[in-house]
Parts: C-alpha cells; sequence; structure tokens
C-alpha cells in the first residue's frame, strides 16, 4: 500500500499524513475547508526538525498532498485511513458516498476512538472493509495503533493492514473483539481514575501522583509493563511464585479501588490540582512536550533495543 | 540524620543499606542470620557498577555495617529504618524492646508495605514517633518513596524526614492520610486490574498490554503524569475543556472498566500470558532489567531537566 486518502484533515489527519509522508508514502489529505491545504503544508514544515530527530524521515519522504473532495484527489488509494469528526451519521454520509466510487478490495481504516468498527460500517455495502485503526495522539510521534476488525473483517485483510503499519514503524495492538474505548483509552482511564481517587479522598495531592507516577512507575513501564514488573517481582517462581506470596495482598488493593465520578466536584478538584501542579499556560507546557517526549520515545527504544 | 539502623537484612533492608551507603551516611543492618554481613556485603559490592553509571556514588560512599542486635551496632541512631517481614507481631516485639534503649526524639520509619503505622506503632509508648516510609524496590534504585505518618506524628518531624528523603535523591509522596496499599501499589494495581481483564475477556493479549503500556503510554507518563496529559489534550482550555468535551468518554470507560479476581483462572491467564510475552528465565529478564531500569531512570530524568 503506497497511496493513502486521508478523509479528514483535522489534528488526527494531519497527524496521519505527516506519518505517511515520513514513510515514503503518497498521502492526499481531503477536506473541503478553505485552509486545510496551508494547515497540512504548515504542519509538516513544522513537523520536519521532530521527524529528522527521531529518525522518522525516509530517504523518499514525500510531502502529503490535499484536495477538497474525492474527486479531486487522483487515482484511486491502497487504503484509507478515517479521520471525520465522531459523528457516526457524518462518518456514514461520507463513506456510503465514498464507496461507490471505492474498488472492492480498498480497505477503509477508521481513526475513530470512541465509536465501534460495526457501527460506523454498517452504512457500506461491504461493511467488513472497515476495521478502526486508532492512533495515539499526535500520530507521527507516538508509536501505538489499536487495529480492530469489523465482525465481517477477512482475517487475511486484517494481517496485511498490521504488517503495513508495522512497517510505518508503529507498534500494533491487535484487539480480536471491539471494546468501548479500545485499550489504551482505557488503561488510561483505569489508572487516571484512582489517581483521582487518591486526591478526592485527600490521600494525596494531584500533583504527587502525577510525581508518583513520572518518576517512579512509568520509566520503569516505559520498559517492562505491569505483568512483567510483577512476573520479576515473583524471583525464579516469576508470575505463579508472586501470585501464591502477593495475590491476595493484590485482590485487597483491587477491591478498594475507588471509582470516583467526573462530576463538578471532581471537574474543581482536577483542575485546581492541575494549576498548583503546573501552572505554566497549556502552550508551554505543549511546546515542552513536543521537544521532551519524542527524545523520551527515541531514548527508551534505544534502551530496549539494547544487546546486554 | 547521618546514623541510621536498620531492621532487617532482607531485600529492601539490604536495598536501604546501599542507598544509605552511597549518600554517605552511617547505616547499620542489624540482623541476626549468621550470613547477613555476607549479603550485605555482597550486595553493596554487586550495587557499585550501577551506583556509578546512575551518578548515585556520593564522594563520601561508606560501606553499610552489619550488627546481629542493637546491642552491638555502635552509638544510637538518628533514624531507625524498620525493613522487618510483615508480620505484626514481630514488628511489635522487635520494637517494643527497642524503643527502651532508643532516645525520645528518633524516629521510626517503617518499609511496610502493607500495614498502616497506628497499627504497627500500636506497640510503642511514643506511637507517634513510627511513620511509614516505603520505598518502591530496589530503594537504592527507585526513586519513590512513600511518607505517611501515623496520627500522632508531630508535622515537624514530617516534614524532617521528608527532606531527608529528598536530600538523599528520592522523590517523596506524602501522603496525608493511610490508605491499604498505599499510593504506588494502588496505582500498579489499577492498570494491571485493566490490564488483566482486557486479557481475560479476549480483548487483545496480556503480550498486547504490556506493549501498549511500555512502548505508548509509557514514555509520555514518565515525563507528564495521566492529568497533565489531558490537561494537554484540552487545548488552550486545558483541563477544565478536557472535561467538557471527553469527559463523557471518560465516565462511560470509568464504567465500563472491569474487576477481574485474582483466582485460578486469572492466574492460569497471566502465568501463561507471560510465558507468551517473554519466555526467557525469570533470572535472565531480571539480569536486563537491572541494566535497563537505571539507564532509564537516568535519560528520563536529564530529558525532564533539560531546558528548552
Amino acid at each position: 500500500m503506497t497511496r493513502i486518502w486521508i478523509l479528514g484533515g483535522g489534528v488526527i489527519g494531519t497527524g496521519w499524513a505527516i506519518a505517511y509522508g515520513a514513510a515514503g508514502h503518497e498521502a492526499v489529505v481531503i477536506d473541503p475547508a478553505d485552509d486545510a491545504a496551508a494547515v497540512l503544508g504548515n504542519a509538516w514544515a513544522a513537523a520536519q526538525p521532530t521527524l529528522a530527530e527521531m529518525g522518522l524521515l525516509h530517504a523518499g519522504s514525500l510531502a502529503p498532498a490535499h484536495a477538497t473532495a474525492p474527486s479531486g484527489a487522483g487515482p484511486v488509494p491502497d487504503l484509507v485511513q478515517e479521520c471525520l469528526p465522531e459523528r457516526l451519521e457524518l462518518k456514514h454520509q461520507v463513506l456510503a458516498s465514498l464507496e461507490a466510487s471505492l474498488p472492492d478490495d480498498v480497505m477503509i481504516a477508521s481513526s475513530s476512538s470512541g465509536l465501534m468498527p460495526d457501527d460506523i460500517g454498517a452504512c457500506l455495502k461491504n461493511p467488513g472493509r472497515l476495521v478502526i485503526a486508532h492512533p495515539n495522539n499526535p500520530p507521527w510521534i507516538m508509536p501505538t495503533v489499536e487495529l480492530c476488525p469489523s465482525s465481517g473483517t477477512p482475517q487475511a485483510r486484517l494481517d496485511e493492514l498490521a504488517q503495513f503499519y508495522t512497517g510505518l514503524g508503529k507498534s500494533v495492538i491487535r484487539m480480536r473483539k471491539p471494546m468501548i474505548g479500545h485499550v489504551v483509552n482505557r488503561l488510561q482511564a483505569a489508572l487516571w481514575r484512582e489517581a483521582i481517587h487518591l486526591a478526592a479522598e485527600g490521600v494525596v495531592s494531584l500533583s504527587d501522583t502525577e510525581r508518583a507516577i513520572s518518576e517512579g512507575l512509568a520509566p520503569r513501564w516505559a520498559l517492562y509493563g505491569p505483568s512483567t514488573i510483577f512476573h520479576l517481582a515473583g524471583g525464579a517462581g516469576g508470575m505463579e511464585r508472586f501470585l501464591e506470596v502477593l495475590g491476595p495482598a493484590f485482590q485487597s488493593y483491587f477491591d478498594d479501588l475507588g471509582a470516583p465520578v467526573l462530576d463538578q466536584a471532581t471537574a474543581d478538584l482536577l483542575v485546581c490540582g492541575m494549576a498548583q501542579h503546573d501552572p505554566r499556560p497549556v502552550a508551554e507546557i505543549a511546546t515542552e512536550r513536543n521537544r521532551k517526549v519524542p527524545r523520551a520515545l527515541a531514548d527508551i527504544a534505544r534502551i530496549r533495543a539494547m544487546e546486554i
């Protein structure tokens, strides 16, 4: 697959276009907005230093193109990456109209974070061509892509897509069936919910949970996920031994985890907690993040690949 | 505080001794076991290369000493770090007997992960001198220390201890009141529970959740905790805007999170999942971890401190 149509030139569509272009694919962003071409061009230019620093610029990198409609997007694509707003009717309208002019074997990968693949594909004559390929944001920096079939997706086509995204340098998380929130957002929700609970109960400040995660847990998780950490904590007996010795303790933690609700009181706690934790303007933190997260990803990948 | 008695020469006691010794404190490990002195000496020697690599060897580093009982441990300490097995009666027996020979102003910091400070201190004439100072394992590598007062602990003494551990290079998480599992293990439990749920429901393999965390979420969490990540996702409007736009979605994830139980079926899933994810002997993974986690901590700390 070398030619990709991207439906929607928002943050995610633009981000995919940068990822595809950097890897040398012909990406065309289809978006009717007046400023879509300028937004895309600026984003591509702004991404160059980071792409170079991360070693993501392919020798044959191609600036992504723009079209206002599929009719102006040139030859039919090998893949469609759908990045439209999260409104089911809008997705249905655009995809149903697009399908008429799309060869039968072209898959449609939806970037949707919140909708189910069968619901999105319901508008199609061939709903099995619709899969979820949900990136972490921004898609050109973050490696994770959650790939989830709809009910009618042939296994072979799913395997091809997994191979395609892996070839793009992505870390493909293969969902065997859909679940609300996919995988990454559910894991984020689980961790965040307990951080909120601890702050809401007055046990620690929100800032202290941020530090406990950033300074303690995350650098270790970046090399070994939670199951591996506990496997190692079991010593020579591994996970089996860990569960014998510490299973009951962890069961008691499971049973005691909180279930705070995102109501106004929680919103106040979070807004106020963030103001204490990092009072800088969001734009300033975001600039720092854009410089530092790519470095962390690259350094960690280097450590992971290191021979010992 | 420059002279610390460490009660118990197990993994945690030895780990604390290395951390204190590296920082130039006089640490004495008190443990009646025949091989305690040899275990301590070997652990100190084995830690030297990593301590040097992490920049943790103080100019005045001191090899920790060993004593079989307090009577042989030399001058009274400035601080007692309790690292006995997690049996309340044993801790009570040792601490009650120790208190008689301890000056009134010497605090006892318990490394307990599972017991409550008031329960441990119940054996003391002055129970307020007992606090929790729970390290991440190993205490000489991992920066997090959870500090939790008992009911009678004077604020000023708690502040002194926070300053002491901070001076040791630790990232002190200040608990305002106790909660089962403290903070770090609760956060680990929350993330791990959802990873287990996703595998148990057949959505993804355990291996894929390990990768989703290690390759995607954790390198970012190592710089910005979950609340900051969502604050940034809100754009210029920060957390407030994030909650307006994505609060309902995250509430729906919260409501759908799983609550698997650590029974035999879960144990089978975890043991089997780990065998697929990383079939190497635990000792081999542990050797790799001991080389790589200190590097990740050092690299991330460097990136965090970087001026942009």
